[in-house]
């Protein structure tokens, strides 16, 4: 039984070691690679043959992807573990998606839009990719109170909007989720003073609407930009120069202590 | 008189107690958020039914706010202290405002709008949103001559344009007020060309005043930022690197003054 | 001769006593406010009656100006240092430009024009305002060789779309200047896409064209920013990183004195 | 014969003493510019002796440029080297564009298209610009890996636009290419909500789609920026005040020694 195990423990190294190899990483960062190729030939008009083979081709991708995660989970040895790495359960769900059966027009678009995703698994395959997902997900916290804050402004202003504009166009101030889409399209410049100028015309003075509006959305903006850059910059140098001080300090206080000992033999000398 | 006087205190602890309760926050939110989305559903078209309810709720919330500020006030043990804090005048006005009776459709529109500025009561009574305001607020005179040196260009850029383009289109260039509207859609870039080539017609070289415009409001907002950045940095770092210096040179000088006293025993051994 | 030179000495001090006081400085910014609103209230259609006394107001404030500009001018000890200082020279002219007498209607639309930076003085008057305007005109050279490429980069395109799309659209790539001022409108994404769609029906790739050149000066355009906020916050830093190690250099450095003269002195007790 | 060879070396520093001469510097970059004018004033509708003499001009700047890059080729003591400069096969690349004999009019487009590329030798030419762009191309790999993630957004909503909008609008949404022009389009917010607009007719949720887009984008663009600013000011750091540091310490390190030499001295004496 022991050697069992032993031989056991054998396979999952050599799983693994054949998991990590470099052939294994590129053939799979290529396949995934031509599934996004596949699905982006399938927005182009093409002649049946070619049609065809394609769906072959997606179909065989489906069944790799299916052999890669399968491979991939018997190299892991604590099966519990694989599912708590968030990467591996988006794998796993792409290829799920993929597996549904394609019967009807409507599942097909269905399907077809779920293997999309698939060009999302370089991500999840290439390291740099995941690390830099990683830290962009980290900076999501730190904006939360300022996208709440954002969304109050929103919200006051779209609430304002469609009770006082909703009888000038009721296309962009019908409701206050319509009225949120127009001021977002504001927010971006986006052919703003044609939606001021027509509400001028019934409410003069409605520019200190749209004006107070932007400078207050572009305020805030600005000071939660400024306000990530210092975040992230004091983080780092925290950092570092709780490093760069301890080395500093490290060096001069080991040339302190031989001055010190210096003085204790000097000392030990003279008192004999 | 002095266990009247006991009791009155534990009673203004017990109500403080209450107030500062995290049940008690939470109930004030739920009903502010309460109060948000019913300022949302009037925007819709609802059923009368609805909408006879959402008044009765509307009525709910008021009085509810109308409470929890008069407990917020009997909590607070100095009373005049009460009115010294920003956010408690806001609190009181907004209650004020719902309170304004609602006759004819005059009023109904404005009491839905003053109703509105319920929903910013969310920042009044979520601490980290008051803090951001607070922050927010801090850096508005950092930008004040800033901004006062852009009103100069606006005014003067407004002031040529109007006396040149006026009689090109009244609707853009009337006045100088409105000068500087059409000013400040040129700087958001909103279909800046259009009113370019539109001035272009009949002068040919007024391409000059719009890019040099652009150029000096870009070149002082860009100035203005990173002058902000470099302000908010500096003044951080000034801070830490401050108690850095100080941490540092405590620990060398703590270690000198060792070596200093050695010597000092030193030279009193030898000098017996 | 002597009490002369020394009443004359003190004549300049009383004078200089006067502008420099706070009443006189208000009372020349009050009057260039005046003026501003003067310049402004000209663009608006006024009763005879108001814009006569408008034109007398005008005249008024010239007269204050041409004034404050002599008092300031004999304010002053040494009379060529006066004209040494931009600022000086540059409210000189304005006042000049005012004297400029209007005769026909062209000379009108000049005269008003040039009194038009009668609210730049705003900015020679007020300390900070200046000091503003200084800081601003330093950050120029630094960005002179990007602006250089900026213009290569303008230029190369514009000489390739001129030539490449002239037929096309005459009106928005005619010839070389055109050509520049239609690629600003692309670099400010000003209806960039309709100028796409237009020249892409001739030349189906022409999006390159576009693409790379948004991308390009994008690219230059942020680093640039890039650049400008380090190269300001390095010079800080420098600065005052430069003094913070010398403060705390100094302090050990005496320390350290400090216990070599105890050493010294020790030396000598025990060489005795 | 080594007369011969001294001679040899006296005419290559000769040469390279006129080459790195202010007045052939000054000299080559004007003719540049020149050439940059005569491209420029080809774009115009000249009268036909003007065109004629431009033709000629362009012909003379041709040889001076060959005659130019001989020179400095045959003032490089080792011939391989001079091509290991890019900047050398840059201009020589330019050389040689302008030789293509232009025959027929398609011709004639081409040569005028590379004879463009002239007015970049002033990058090569300028030391500055020839440094402002070595520091550009070396921020381009940093940005490489969010490039990635940037076009891994980019197709997977261009897929799923493709596979949704395409029968709403086949010129928008046609296949993966048009729509990832399409998608950049909304990301600089040319007329984006145009587009919104037309799809919400038939998808009235299709909101979501652009608002995830623009808010991703946006997301991702923001951290990068940040993310170049704080590397690049990092690295500046690191060297700074590693540097700062080394000195620092070398000081103080410098007087301990002095410090244990006088101790030694000491200990010796005493020994003695």
């Amino acid at each position: 039984m022991e050697s069992n195990a032993y031989s056991q423990s054998l396979v999952f190294s050599k799983l693994r070691s054949i998991e990590a190899s470099p052939i294994f990483q590129g053939v799979v960062i290529a396949i995934i690679v031509l599934s996004a190729l596949t699905i982006g030939a399938k927005t182009y008009d093409l002649p049946p043959i070619f049609e065809k083979s394609l769906t072959f081709f997606d179909n065989a991708i489906t069944v790799f992807f299916l052999l890669e995660i399968l491979f991939r989970f018997s190299a892991c040895p604590v099966k519990r573990r694989f599912f708590l790495d968030g990467w591996n359960i988006f794998d796993t769900l792409v290829v799920i998606g993929s597996l549904v059966p394609l019967d009807n027009s409507e599942a097909i678009l269905l399907g077809r839009l779920l293997r999309i995703f698939r060009v999302l698994r370089l991500v999840s395959v290439v390291p740099e990719l995941r690390f830099l997902i990683n830290s962009l997900l980290k900076a999501i916290p730190r904006m939360g109170y300022i996208a709440l804050l954002m969304f109050i402004i929103f919200y006051i202003y779209a609430a304002m909007g469609s009770m006082l504009f909703a009888n000038v166009d009721e296309f962009l101030w019908g409701d206050l989720s319509i009225a949120m889409l127009t001021l977002f399209r504001v927010a971006t410049f986006e052919d703003w003073t044609d939606i001021m100028y027509q509400t001028m015309e019934f409410y003069p003075l409605s520019w200190i609407y749209y004006l107070t509006f932007i400078f207050l959305t572009a305020f805030v903006f600005l000071n939660m930009m400024i306000g990530a850059i210092l975040e992230v910059m004091s983080e780092e140098q925290n950092a570092k120069q709780a490093q760069d001080a301890h080395d500093e300090r490290d060096e001069i206080t080991r040339q302190l202590r031989q001055v010190q000992d210096q003085l204790k033999e000097l000392t030990e000398k003279i008192g004999r």
